[in-house]
């Protein structure tokens, strides 16, 4: 197997994170969405959505969506579960997972996508005012987390999985996005000081 | 349990088809979104997010978003399997139950939220230009699923599954957005006649 990658993108990112969670490496091949990579005759026959990442198996079928990559990965290497550990668990687990992914990095990545200079050629056509009605939507919800936060360690629980993954890596895009979260999310912080400091941030 | 539903939106509808794959019923309360009944007290406590479906479980903890409550059926009843049935084949299932949310029902409901009268009062603020800009998104993927729909019979392999629920609630929320595919699309319209003359595709 081999895997498409990217730096600084969210969506790669999650991959990385949760390979190294699972103590898993593999060969990686960088595309370069700075320098439209993606959207080359090379990648495009690889992913026709010229998306990263993209899972290559042996046999040469392509799995695309971070999601369904991770998902895979969970069944070939079950320990630590990422995604839950019983019918409850794993439904609380992509509820979170869905929550964060579509009230939170959605918001993020619409903000910056929509607003970031270097976003000019790949975001056509760019609109500035949806990228601001967007930032408020990210704020509102990480209050709504952080009040969440106050009543257990993780996002979907009390062990760490998927969602906390694709939370933390939402967190971290609102930097580029210039998104900025209150001060006073004292929850929030203390969850996102924990996740970061977790080796697996790092990939 | 009991299953907070309502009319007309793509979401819940998701959920009634699933339950009638699965040969499942149970109690319903409507939750009326035209009259913003989600936005309601009694509503923002079942789901604080104020987004209907919601599951409420026997013993009172609330499930919401459609695939998670979805999943959580599905390990409930496996019988018929509607996320694939071994790993590759859940794998491929996810990636593409991603790639039509991302790619094609998100683009529909940004279009009908950011142009939809009915929608002025719920989507605040209305862009018109981003209703536009998600036209042509959802007319090029419905394009591209044409030529994926030329090679088997059902959206993620030769089975039906939760990819083809997903694809058929995006394609008939179409109309509402004002987004009309091409004539041409022989391949997903033989697809979609199919998969609308399911008996679920009524719920």
């Amino acid at each position: 197997m081999k895997l498409y990658d990217s730096p600084h993108a969210p969506n790669p990112r999650r991959v990385r994170i949760f390979l190294a969670e699972k103590g898993v490496s593999l060969p990686m091949v960088s595309v370069d969405l700075g320098r439209l990579e993606q959207k080359g005759a090379e990648f495009s026959a690889v992913n026709p959505l010229r998306r990263t990442p993209a899972l290559e198996l042996d046999s040469g079928e392509i799995l695309t969506e971070s999601v369904a990559i991770c998902r895979y990965f969970e069944e070939l290497y079950p320990q630590p579960p990422l995604f839950g550990r019983d019918a409850l668990e794993r439904a609380r687990v992509e509820m979170w997972q869905r929550r964060i992914e579509f009230e939170f990095l959605a918001p993020i990545i619409h903000a910056f996508r929509h607003s970031h200079p270097a976003m000019r050629e790949m975001e056509q056509p760019q609109i500035a005012e949806w990228a601001e009605a967007n930032k408020p939507r990210a704020e509102r919800f990480a209050r709504f987390l952080d009040a969440e936060l106050a009543q257990r360690r993780y996002i979907a629980g009390d062990v760490f999985t998927i969602a906390d993954i694709t939370a933390l890596v939402a967190a971290d895009f609102a930097r580029p996005a210039r998104i900025a979260f209150a001060d006073d999310l004292g929850h929030f912080a203390r969850w996102r000081a924990e996740v970061s400091s977790r080796p697996s941030a790092a990939a």
